[in-house]
């Protein structure tokens, strides 16, 4: 497995941890690593079984392509602000950007960005750290095995991988294949990004988190999230979407003003295999329960909700969860942390099997065809209702590859198709009509 | 040419214009074609030149696909009121459709939906007729003749014709061809609305027609529009789209509130032929100079405008004309309707020259993909950027198949794709980011 760690991606981890690499310290996932059932664990490629990172490596991230923009980098980040104010929230114009200097005596305390910088390069990344710093290392570390892990699918895959870093903190890691054997199309990003939230904003997130000051003028944030797409190539296997952020204000004194954590996974079949469905559904349903017992009724529920082709009358897919919101009204920081960390672990066991069964079953041009108008109906979704996707592309300066990487391939517009009766293309959207519980 | 005229369309026809064929009047349109110069005219396909309806045959239009709907119908309608309105308007919820019936002594006054159809009984389409009633006939007049020219590019094409009734009066004609040999898919579709607009989106309306009145707690409207997307097989033949409409309130007695015309088309080549273009462009211009010498400015400069793919920061394609709001401030009833006569008119000579010419072009696998790739861009515009798109796609029971048939047959999406240097798609690109005069 080590010999498919792609160097420039290691390069990227090493600039978050780099400190670490010189001052050895726990890891700091596994440190954190909540207690879940044993079986849940099991299903996990352990953390610990990574090889360590290799020492004495040049310093920071070389940018790799393409060239450093002012820019949210990509859609999770969207869904992240967008989602907490109300819809007609829109960016500030392109003026703003990069964030006025702060006033009075604000000018002289250093930003979010510059405090977690030099606490990066002094102590490296601990359970101690900020939790900004633990979310970021965590999710670039994900990023990086479940990039092994969809390379070692097949041996001729290899995602290209961009990083960049923004000028005012923070960065991204694009990693992307095209055209493979397995995947049509497949993006693994990440994505950091360190800002100033307008009195406007703020007042919106004040509805559903009511920690934010509404007496400032403007408030430091910090968001980071993975974000996942995968769309194979034979139309059996079944579409993936994953995503899981936190977002955070700071104080003047830089310390957290409000948090929360948000995400979620589904999945997008163009043919219903149902023991495929039930395996994911179980998968992620094990992952909540080991956190609490209510949580995959109710993620389940709003995912079925979020993922809805509203103009069509069918959900995107056969769902997962989705969730968004999650402060100290719901569980205390840690908890929901181990929360994250314990989906972002299943997503691989929940999905591998299924590809691998899948990515080489025979098919026919019709099935093709099917599963390029289903990739039709994805784009509907994905241009027409997600809400992250409207924001990052509303948002000046935005980096409009990483955002509409989520896109498959190839897709199929055909006017009035109807499946045929009794067909299996017909129970796939019966059941998209009307989500069903599947575990 | 006649036998190329479809039967459903014929029969859809004569619904408009029914009484006419039995009581012989001077053909509307022709009494009212406005005095345009000797080379516009005879580039169109003269309205003259026309077979004559057949007689004697049934009456009303028979509802053959799909089933009544509470529908808007196309796109156009959408563009229509929600480019009056401010960008936040929403539709009503769907408790409010179908309107609520009217109050006190409203309740006895007849529709304007009744009223029309009572005059089309009683005295056919005249010149004397409400210009509902001409738009009406004049937009299903052209929609059958363009239908018939794009068949007769090859005779293994036929379009599919779907008609529906809208329960309060109207209803639509779409006629749609796919997977055809000169076309991947076209649509052509007309649609005649009458509803009520809510209080709300009348105040927005104000901004830009003073005429409505304020004081009123909903006002009857009628919309009529014809609208057009045609996306050819070959990829040297550009896609082109056109949309002409006509919008009027009405008060409380029938007679009419405020009204306005809106429409425009514009060209969307994936390789450019400067020829072509040019053709395009001159034609339009001879159209608007007809009419007024400052149109073919003020209008392609808006084209450019409005059919910008903001988040890639270039226009659709190589533009056109686009025109909104054009009421009693801009000139009389009589004059705009002229002019989206001739426009409409200008249509056929523009574009059959350009298809004829590219529809055999020998090419490569690497241009169909480019200009797969420019479809992908077609459909980021229509479903991100469109606000008559957006519009449609959040009005409970919207014809969504109609809304929708301006996505191309299939796109593609390929992340951070680049033109070659000095390349023709470069060159392309480089146009689309900076448009330019082409006549």
């Amino acid at each position: 497995m080590a010999t498919l760690r792609p160097a420039i991606l290691d390069a990227a981890l090493r600039a978050c941890t780099r400190a670490q690499t010189r001052r050895p310290a726990p890891r700091n996932t596994a440190q954190n690593r909540p207690q879940v059932s044993r079986r849940t664990q099991r299903r996990c490629i352990s953390d610990d079984a990574r090889p360590p990172l290799p020492r004495g490596t040049p310093g920071p991230s070389k940018v790799v392509a393409p060239k450093t923009r002012l820019a949210v980098g990509v859609v999770f980040i969207g869904t992240l602000i967008y989602s907490m104010a109300t819809g007609d929230y829109q960016p500030p114009p392109p003026s703003t950007y990069p964030p006025p200097p702060r006033s009075g005596q604000q000018l002289d305390s250093p930003s979010i960005a510059d405090r977690d910088s030099l606490s990066k390069r002094e102590s490296g990344v601990t359970a101690r750290s900020p939790m900004r710093l633990r979310m970021e290392a965590f999710i670039k570390e994900n990023q990086q095995e479940i990039v092994r892990a969809l390379e070692a699918l097949d041996p001729s895959q290899r995602f290209q991988i961009d990083t960049w870093d923004r000028p005012n903190g923070g960065g991204g890691i694009s990693c992307v294949l095209q055209d493979g054997k397995v995947f049509d199309k497949a993006g693994v990003n990440t994505s950091v990004v360190y800002g100033t939230l307008p009195r406007a904003a703020i007042s919106k997130m004040r509805v559903n988190h009511k920690a934010l000051d509404p007496d400032v003028e403007s408030l430091e944030f910090f968001a980071a999230g993975l974000s996942l797409v995968l769309h194979p190539q034979n139309p059996m296997a079944p579409t993936v979407h994953l995503n899981y952020r936190y977002f955070e204000t700071a104080n003047q004194d830089g310390s957290t003003n409000a948090w929360w954590f948000g995400g979620g996974t589904d999945l997008t079949p163009s043919y219903l295999f149902d023991e495929d469905v039930i395996h994911f559904h179980r998968n992620i349903k094990e992952a909540c329960d080991a956190h609490d017992k209510d949580y995959y009724p109710r993620f389940k529920k709003w995912c079925d909700e979020y993922f809805s082709v509203k103009h069509r009358g069918e959900t995107r897919g056969v769902g997962g969860i989705f969730f968004d919101d999650l402060d100290e009204t719901e569980k205390d920081q840690e908890s929901l942390f181990a929360f994250v960390q314990t989906c972002l672990g299943a997503f691989l066991p929940s999905y591998l099997p299924i590809i691998e069964k899948r990515k080489e079953m025979p098919f026919v041009e019709k099935e093709k065809q099917w599963q390029q108008l289903r990739r039709g109906r994805y784009v509907e979704f994905n241009l027409v209702h997600d809400r992250g996707t409207a924001f990052g592309l509303n948002t000046p300066g935005a980096r409009i590859e990483s955002i509409l990487m989520s896109l498959p391939l190839t897709a199929r517009w055909q006017y009035q198709h109807e499946p045929e009766k009794g067909s299996r293309e017909e129970r796939l959207v019966n059941i998209l009509r009307k989500p069903i519980e599947w575990v």
